[in-house]
């Protein structure tokens, strides 16, 4: 079975459903999404997550603030002043990914290009088919970031971070894309993954996604990353991104950072796999990127079990930024970007400027 | 508090209490250890761990396998028998540290030196007298590892990894009394602990124990290590040890060896601290230790909890090897081995075999 992590049902008067990435593994549940405030709060709790995939949620988002204006009943003005502020709802839900606000502010753009009396039902309309654009456009990334990262990964294990497969997209995925090509492709290799404390995305996400489709893999607590390098059974470590800075510095999940350090310091090429939405040519280094602090609960009680005594406090970053120089290769629908330099990502972000998408 | 891991209770025909650190931080319960195989599946269940409470809780257990031939009414050459037999089982319920071997042989030394027709009662009372005593001293090394300890460390924040306190020991701890010693001196700093998957004795222990001496102390997960680094509030690392080889390889708690590569890349220093003891020099580098695989579940199973899906296999080293490198300085009762040299532990392990003691 090919997992998804979410999907429009109905037509512009549906509704958005996505899977509670909470309960897995232990439950497969579709949680339905009738407003906005309720994708804000899956996004905010992590039950939909993956930088791609929470811009997709965002702009479905954006099609349910639509809904509620019409069945708010709301005039043009009101309905478009309505789903404008829902944007800035939907695109502050969390701060560090990139591709929620590029989403969000695609749609907005969409309501611009609309006329200035188009009601609730066109603004609907023009919103759910932009939604539509951007998931069909995220599935046909991540088969190409896949064939793009599967050409790249050198033969034996894999080791990857957190998830970034179906569950964290629209489509297959990013790094875990590269790996599901390269294994469906008839390859045979060791995939390893991190269980990513604190929210173990690795075991329960990464995992699951990996045995629902009949790859085995082996998980392991992120502190062993270091000796499984050592022992030579990982050839090439591969992460996704929530942001990546003009200068090639990449946020992603709480232990990439480290990971990637482990790599260089084992001669292991690290690479990140992401759609070149993810870049935020805003910002000219890593240092600029927001960093969320997350509850300390997520540290203190794993799975929901107290782990700490009382008292005990916590540092709870969601996310590290890793510099440039650490990584081999940003591999995105576009192609792989290697030396990871600031003339090398201008060059192939210009293919998306130019409207050359795969 | 100042809390303890282990006590004897009663005189030569009593029995051993033990913490049941499995239970910690949610119960404080103590753990009667009447004979040998409840020593042993306490060492192998982690119910006591740390290299030297591990060491103490074998010659104790040795002083339990006598008391066994008290009460089994077996002949002296029967009796010293039963005990040898005993030593091997108590030397092997865990591979990795090698106090517990050593505190074991130091027991059959003294059993050596007994006339051959000793009966069970003398080889019980020599025995306990023996296991008293490296309790003793073992309270002692602590005392002086704490003090070269907090003379050591650089003012401003530590960060530690696993539990290495009373906990770990028989007296205030290794790496953990070097902060607590600091602490009781009047110095204030940040104390970050590693949570140590998998079986958080970082969260569990080390939090708790802290807690317990008015100590602030803030929990991470192993993978936030290199971002805190990076914020530059971390300007000392210390860790203990289980096994450190002729050349200053020491092996300890997995995810040791990787923190002690974030702490070289962000210009951290990185001590251990052990007891002179932990010194196997039968070893010449660290590819010669051990390292003690443990069950899947401990990686699958967070607290208990699912984290993973059926069919995913786990990666569970209990340690890693930290290169004698990427070591600042070893803390030994003695003093400071640094640089971490064959040469300068030569120096000062000549100090035990000259029997001076702190």
């Amino acid at each position: 079975m090919i997992p998804v992590s979410l999907r429009w049902v109905g037509d512009v008067a549906g509704h958005l459903e996505l899977i509670d990435q909470t309960l897995l593994p232990a439950e497969l549940s579709w949680l339905p999404c009738r407003d906005v405030p309720t994708v804000v709060e899956a996004i905010k709790s992590l039950r939909v997550r993956g930088a791609p995939a929470i811009g997709i949620a965002g702009a479905y988002g954006m099609a349910l603030a639509a809904g509620e204006a019409i069945r708010g009943r709301m005039a043009a003005g009101h309905a478009r002043a309505h789903v404008l502020a829902r944007a800035e709802e939907l695109a502050t839900a969390r701060p560090t990914a990139v591709n929620l606000r590029w989403a969000v502010e695609r749609c907005v753009g969409m309501i611009d290009r609309l006329p200035s009396d188009a009601d609730a039902a066109a603004l609907a309309t023009a919103l759910l088919a932009e939604a539509d654009a951007i998931h069909d456009e995220d599935r046909r990334l991540c088969e190409a970031i896949g064939l793009h990262g599967a050409a790249v990964l050198p033969e034996g294990g894999v080791l990857t971070h957190c998830n970034t497969g179906a569950l964290a997209t629209g489509g297959a995925g990013t790094a875990l894309a590269a790996i599901t090509t390269a294994w469906d492709s008839g390859r045979r290799f060791e995939v390893f993954a991190d269980e990513t404390r604190p929210l173990f995305q690795g075991a329960r996400l990464t995992a699951w996604e990996l045995v629902q489709r009949g790859i085995p893999v082996t998980v392991l607590c992120d502190s062993a990353a270091a000796h499984l390098l050592k022992t030579g059974r990982v050839a090439a470590c591969i992460v996704g991104a929530d942001r990546i800075t003009a200068n090639g510095d990449t946020a992603n999940k709480i232990g990439t950072y480290g990971l990637a350090i482990l790599a260089e310091a084992h001669g292991v090429p690290f690479f990140v796999a992401a759609p070149s939405s993810t870049f935020d040519l805003s910002l000219d280094t890593g240092a600029e990127i927001p960093i969320e602090e997350r509850a300390a609960a997520e540290v203190l009680r794993p799975l929901g079990t107290a782990a700490a005594p009382d008292n005990a406090k916590a540092f709870n970053p969601a996310f590290d930024v890793t510099p440039a120089r650490l990584i081999s290769g940003i591999i995105t629908e576009h192609g792989v970007i290697s030396p990871v330099t600031r003339e090398q990502i201008h060059l192939v972000l210009r293919a998306r400027s130019l409207g050359n998408s795969p």
